[in-house]
């Protein structure tokens, strides 16, 4: 296979990177200054090495613990709970949380073959029983797996002396009620709240 | 900056590639196996190296000259001006030319600051001039810059002996006749074909 096949082909592994996508964008690294490529490549091949999860939380990080982790002006009495370490971002970048985190690794999904054992929940339960965490905000995606996780959990803190609750689900901000979906509208009904 | 931040920048600078696409596919790179950015790591580093213009046609290749200026199969009598050398593969994936190539590396824009001495033109010129092309095709985008530099070439080589012609302009094939736009119903009535 020719050099730019192969980068059309690796290319084409990336999420949402078609082949017709692929190709525009190895011709496009062909035809930017040789400096752009080798810079991507320098960090394409130290990444591995720099980034870890930190053996707190389970998000990517440089320092182990992660600088959330470290933090001692957060609310350690807040825990967050999300599927991916990219969530930690997402949450971070709305400016609104200022607890700690803890990344699941994945849902709850019985088709897939990913149950309970495969995901950091055992870690869960050891950091609930030394910290003092007062609430657990449940902040997984609003499907049927995201809710079969977050089910799971809750059956599982039943008896511990914390507060468990979820996101909140419902309109998106600057959104339109003709275009909301009947399942969203509905939990936004449901969700309501008196102003 | 950071080893993930640093990548989600890198990429981001990627054609279609916005800062959450970036961080999306920075965040799969980190899940995936060593060897994938590994892989992806050394083609981009050896990309420029491994690949070269043609000193004949001007498209990207490992062989200079490439493949299908060597290929004596090839009809000689036929040219086929392209925009970027991305468009010889697409035009070699319709399995419908059998002639040879020309690059321009761009298309006639003065509000750009492209003009025709930024363009191969001088080399077609010279290669018009020693070949025996009996047909020069202008497969140039439908659109102003290329009309334009179609109208430009023309005009340059009224005096020669060689009849020059460009892509049909019409209705996608398996499109719908409600949803083409007026200039292409327009352009697909002139040129109507007998049947």
């Amino acid at each position: 296979m020719n050099a730019i096949d192969n980068l059309v082909t690796l290319l084409s592994r990336l999420p949402g990177i078609g082949k017709k996508s692929a190709q525009r964008l190895a011709y496009h690294i062909l035809e930017s200054p040789r400096s752009y490529p080798l810079a991507l490549a320098g960090s394409l091949s130290t990444l591995h090495d720099s980034v870890r999860r930190c053996s707190i939380c389970g998000a990517f990080t440089e320092s182990d613990p992660c600088p959330i982790c470290t933090d001692p002006s957060r609310d350690a009495s807040l825990l967050c709970v999300v599927e991916r370490s990219q969530d930690v971002r997402v949450i971070e970048d709305a400016r609104e949380y200022r607890g700690r985190f803890h990344v699941l690794g994945g849902l709850i999904a019985p088709l897939d073959g990913v149950g309970p054992d495969d995901l950091t929940i055992g870690t869960l339960l050891t950091r609930l029983g030394n910290d003092r965490v007062r609430e657990l905000i449940l902040a997984l995606n609003p499907t049927v797996e995201g809710d079969t996780t977050s089910l799971y959990i809750q059956n599982l803190l039943k008896s511990m002396p914390l507060t468990v609750t979820r996101l909140a689900s419902g309109l998106p901000v600057g959104g339109d009620l003709e275009y909301a979906d009947r399942l969203t509208l509905a939990r936004s009904i449901r969700g309501r709240i008196p102003m």
